[in-house]
């Protein structure tokens, strides 16, 4: 449809421009201090909806930050697609390692570089700027309503209840998500599938006080001592995770699904120059991909205690705290393996500390179907503007209310994701390709244009 | 004396008044931007050596923070005491336990709460007082000498350079110092060693970035858990440290002294309590006075890597941190044993990552005999003010410069300290009790009169 490409070329700066303008906006959900730029980021979005030609867009409170729900409805004869996307972005520390500001996007090599470039602000801002391109042109084949919450990177604790309270208003035939990556530009691929999530914080404390290393040391538990065994233990020498019962409800994959996996191209050389590592690291008897994957994991994403300025302090620490989180494969259950790994870290916890261990979110894993109607609109859509058949991947990371979407929607969601796993998500100098921004603007109407002839219509 | 007691009690609210002054002073020398703060308190103490009769005193510069210097030489012929002590602190984070300001000092309860109350000015500032109660009354026995230091608290980097190039501005017949601890003032010690110190750095990097842990987790070595895991090892299952050669120069201690030590009063159950643990930790088959004095430990003194704030970020970080001390006891090297320790390290490093390990700083092990002449005035001055003879114990902290002195100046060191264990020495609240900071003041006078009488004159 050329009215698209036209329409796109004439308006592409612009685009970007209204891109960078909400990447300005430090929507850091994770902060209590950013509360009024989450509620400024919201009200941005709201009306970039009802300018792209939305008839309707509020926002709606929450018990944390606000969700953003606006609306095209063209035809009720017609399938309706739910676009879900997040405008909250990752905390930006550590900032000293930013090459520019991280609420200060620059263009940089075809690259835009911003917390939130590509997770999620520059994937879900697409779909904002593809329904302008249909409306203004005319040609919107389908019914589309937008879902765009604050607290995807917080673990969406609000989301549920507020899916739940107004399933007509969200009812949908297909959840389309930008929130993920290609494998590359060349070698297009759709995720089926989205890890769940465990995250929990762990507190453990010796002495009710900090002490003098050199007068109680060797007589009293140190806490980062004690810790360091406790998460040491957590893996085995084959890098299985010790948690009991961790594995007992993993779906196995089977020797063909894994056999093609390993069809997809990956270079391991140039994964590790990449990265900077000399080796790689994981679960005994898995390639890099089913590691990623189709295994669950569990990571330390924190740690601190003592003394951790600069110099020397001969201190024995009162307490010592980590983050840790496990991502799950289906058929996990986040509510299971929590309890299974806090109830685990008590069993562990020697008697001279003792141990605080809480929540702080999880999600459930989420599978989409190859065969469905969404999965091939998707498919079909990349063909026509890549040229390419995708290849189906699994996903390593989370959207912890897919599988609530499910649920309680009863649709299927399609991850069109046009991120790349080298986009430094929750990392400094987070970027998004231009070439990708406009890719994804340019595929997405294909997607509805499919949908529309596709689906139940 | 008479005098003394009557010159104590006219001055006693001045002599705590000054104390006081000389606490607000934030003489931090772990932290560079206290740097004018550090020559801001040497100088009170170069004044406050003048006023109370030091017929010299002078700031030396070194590489690091001034070393002050004062002198009364009353009479050549007579034996001289050097009085050595340090004017800097501990850092005093974490602020928020304090319940007054580190630097801001308050009397509660018959305690001086500040940084450096006891550690060391609070006990370094007695022997000013004294010799200023000795001058005033015309009856100094000794010559006396001070060295005041400003990098005690980092190791005394710069002190060795400058006793090397000083050695007959510092010659003496003994080394006085009170920067240690009693039992109890029921239960008057004097220590008999310090142990040495080895305190080093480690960064682990994983990563050349910080990765999102959901794409890459699973696949690539976390620094946190790896460093973790190297830290579990150090320890083996009966708390024994396990780096290669630790233990094979200590001094094994005869089963007779470790019967005398089984002897000092110790109470386990009220240990605990005051320490709020259900359960102590250490070296199997020893007492924990044992662990903090007569054996050599391996404490973390500091953690740190990935994200450490409020809330969740999904982080598999670049690189994880950490402080690692040991205390040494006679015969242990703390060059040798730095090197033993950080070679460790890397043996255990895996491939995975690489590792970065460096001194901060050392000390050695120090000894003192019991029947020496300076042991005997301070037990001897002890018995006369607090009416009971003293039980000699062995300290576990460190004093770093002590066994340089020795070998430099060829002189015993004397440990005369009047803190208490419960002083919260590097920790928050930090305090000094005033009936001890009185009782030293009152003690110290008749240490003089001792040495004098039965040293080398």
């Amino acid at each position: 449809m050329n009215a698209w490409k036209e329409y796109q070329e004439k308006n592409k700066d612009r685009f970007l421009q209204e891109l960078l303008e909400l990447l300005k906006i430090p929507s850091v959900s994770a902060r209590s201090e950013h509360r009024n730029d989450m509620v400024k980021c919201a009200e941005a979005v709201r009306d970039h909806l009802l300018a792209a030609g939305a008839t309707s867009a509020t926002l709606y409170p929450t018990e944390g930050h606000p969700v953003v729900y606006g609306e095209r409805i063209t035809d009720p004869s017609k399938p309706t697609v739910l676009v879900y996307g997040h405008y909250d972005v990752q905390p930006a520390d550590p900032l000293e390692l930013w090459n520019s500001g991280p609420f200060e996007p620059v263009i940089k090599d075809g690259k835009i570089f911003a917390r939130g470039a590509c997770d999620d602000k520059g994937q879900f801002f697409m779909h904002v700027k593809a329904l302008e391109m249909m409306v203004k042109t005319d040609s919107l084949p389908t019914n589309i309503k937008f879902l765009i919450e604050g607290e995807e990177e917080v673990g969406s604790p609000n989301l549920a209840t507020f899916v739940k309270a107004n399933k007509s208003l969200l009812a949908a035939d297909v959840i389309l998500i930008s929130d993920t990556a290609m494998i590359s530009m060349d070698i297009p691929s759709l995720d089926i599938g989205v890890r769940g999530l465990s995250y929990i914080e762990v507190e453990v404390t010796g002495p009710n006080r900090d002490l003098h290393s050199g007068v109680y040391g060797g007589a009293v538990g140190n806490p980062i001592t004690i810790l360091a065994k406790m998460i040491a233990s957590l893996h085995d020498e084959n890098n299985r995770v010790t948690v009991p019962g961790f594995y007992d409800d993993v779906v196995v994959v089977s020797a063909g699904e894994r056999k093609l996996m390993a069809e997809a191209p990956f270079d391991e050389q140039e994964y590790k120059k990449d990265l900077g590592v000399k080796a790689l690291w994981g679960e005994k008897g898995y390639t890099t991909n089913e590691r990623t994957g189709i295994r669950p994991t569990l990571e330390l994403n924190g740690i601190w205690g003592g003394y951790t300025g600069e110099g020397a302090k001969t201190v024995l620490p009162s307490k010592a705290f980590a983050k840790i989180s496990c991502r799950l494969v289906p058929n996990q259950n986040s509510e299971k393996i929590t309890k299974l790994l806090i109830d685990h870290l008590h069993s562990i916890a020697p008697e001279s500390v003792t141990l605080k261990a809480e929540l702080h979110h999880g999600g459930e894993p989420y599978m989409t179907p190859i065969d469905s109607d969404g999965y091939r609109a998707a498919a079909k859509a990349i063909e026509t503007t890549f040229g390419k058949t995708p290849i189906p991947v699994r996903g390593g990371g989370s959207i912890p209310i897919c599988s609530l979407f499910e649920q309680e929607l009863g649709v299927k969601i399609v991850f069109m994701g046009f991120g790349l796993d080298s986009d430094n998500l929750h990392s400094p100098n987070e970027k998004y390709e231009l070439f990708n921004y406009y890719k994804g603007i340019e595929t997405i109407p294909y997607f509805h244009q499919n949908f529309a002839g596709n689906g139940k219509a």
